[in-house]
């Protein structure tokens, strides 16, 4: 468990067991494929960030839990939908639902999934809860849409409308409604709800940046995934908007569908020599440091550090 | 329009406005894909089983509405989804999303629209609407996936869970939650809810029957389709179980999965030698009688009688 998750460790173990409680089916094959989902993995952020973010305001986070769980089960309903659009094989170097079951079955277990996570939020008293998150998931499709059709639209204001909706939404949601559902009042969602996106946007940038510069070990996956896929992401617009004879090299690369793995190692080398990891991360540090201001809005309380040190920790990370 | 619908076709228009309203997006692609879900067409019969329902208990059945529009945009959300699952080209004579988009657009648009209806689903206080919803959601996705690999086990109890999940739930969901939106008390939503579980029984039922034996112009597609796509309805499910050379014949047939058009039509007249279209006849019927039976519980309002009269329809429907 990462560090600063120490403090709502506990309950993360309760969301843990929650989710393998909700997800039995009595029927063998969604059992199967759910189970597999559980086992594959995350580091489950969200309902972190949820936790967390309730741990400002209130000690007791139980009430949180319902959400906690939804949040994760909605990311894990995307993630199982992306697959199959996608038509990946492996995430985090594990075989996906698609690869093991099919399309078929897939696309049933996002939806599966997805209606499991409004189950848990039915619960709630509170309209503003399933209102945020309905209006999240609406956001992320079309983020989702707007990605497989913006190629070659790729400018600034695209890319950051397209990683909000598929990035820093959920994550806006989890720690405002997180603080929601355990009893904050507007002083406290507020700051968290803004705190939440724009780590998301930073969280998300530097996955853009790492996923050109990163060791391929560790990211248990090959550099130039996105410029594989014609996905362009914020170093390579940077680049492509800078003169000369390395942007238009590059932007010959970047609009050639079917790169060979010798091109896409030279657009990653181009898009460096451009200054454009270097923007991104200058891109992410500024919304890290926006995330740090609205968290001193908050009472000074060590869920508040804890939240801190996780921007921090992501600042790091694009390194 | 259908005649039953009649007293509530000015809500039905303001229904049909608002799913316009609903679907418009920023995206040029979404804004496509949902004009063309639109134009599709379809019976609304699910916002006419809510707004009708509610009829019974009140006049004013305006807050209906947005539950109304929820209740289609789930059932197009599911069609959508439904095509990319089976690689369906056309649904009731025309392209589908997946025809025209591709597979990819298509299980984001139906995502998209799905988390629409939990937009509208959010602005209710009563919290029963978005828990019977979501569960319905739930079943609705069991349902599919059970149909996916339950063509070996094909049994009567098998045959009736999964044409619960499939159809009746959401049904059921439209009666007993136009009710409840409506502002109804349990003595009126009970029963409307059990109505519309016997009702949307019945109702695949027919369907599944109108696929051995409908005339194809009116079908709009060729009969059969359930035996090609290997689906073993309640038809085939009674004839396998009849004794002799012609059940032995049958079941030949349907576990060969590649029949020749031939054998889809020998098939089909097997089990109308073996008197499986006139037990499915009988099955639906007594579904409707016990659907009929629960309108008795109803006060005695025009609208009550709407609702019989559809029950009367379905039953004319499968001759």
């Amino acid at each position: 468990m990462l560090p600063f998750f120490e403090e709502v460790s506990a309950d993360l173990e309760a969301v843990e067991i929650e989710l393998g409680k909700v997800l039995i089916s009595e029927d063998a094959i969604i059992n199967q494929t759910a189970t597999h989902l559980l086992r594959a993995g995350g580091k489950r952020l969200r309902p972190a960030f949820a936790l967390l973010s309730a741990k400002v305001y209130t000690d007791d986070v139980s009430p949180v839990w319902p959400l906690a769980v939804a949040l994760e089960l909605i990311h894990m309903a995307t993630l199982v939908h992306d697959d199959v659009v996608d038509q990946a094989d492996a995430r985090r170097g594990k075989p996906t639902v698609r690869a093991l079951w099919g399309n078929k079955v897939s696309t049933h277990t996002g939806d599966y999934v997805l209606a499991k996570a409004l189950i848990q939020v039915s619960g709630y008293e509170d309209p503003l809860i399933s209102r945020v998150l309905s209006r999240t998931c609406v956001r992320m499709c079309e983020g989702e849409i707007i990605q497989m059709h913006g190629i070659y639209e790729a400018n600034l204001r695209n890319y950051l409308h397209r990683i909000r909706c598929k990035t820093a939404c959920l994550i806006e949601a989890s720690c405002k409604l997180g603080a929601v559902a355990g009893g904050a009042p507007d002083s406290i969602h507020y700051p968290l709800g803004r705190f939440g996106h724009y780590l998301g946007m930073a969280f998300q940038v530097t996955d853009d940046i790492l996923d050109m510069v990163a060791d391929e070990l560790r990211l248990g996956k090959r550099v130039g995934g996105d410029l594989r896929q014609g996905i362009v992401t914020i170093p390579v617009i940077y680049a492509l908007h800078q003169d000369g004879a390395a942007a238009a090299r590059l932007s010959q690369i970047v609009e050639n569908r079917s790169k060979t793995e010798d091109e896409v190692g030279e657009a990653i080398e181009l898009t460096r020599e451009l200054g454009g990891i270097n923007y991104g991360r200058h891109m992410a540090g500024a919304y890290l440091e926006k995330a740090i201001q609205e968290l001193k809005r908050l009472p000074d309380v060590p869920a508040r550090d804890s939240l801190r040190q996780i921007a921090e920790f992501i600042q790091v990370r694009s390194y």
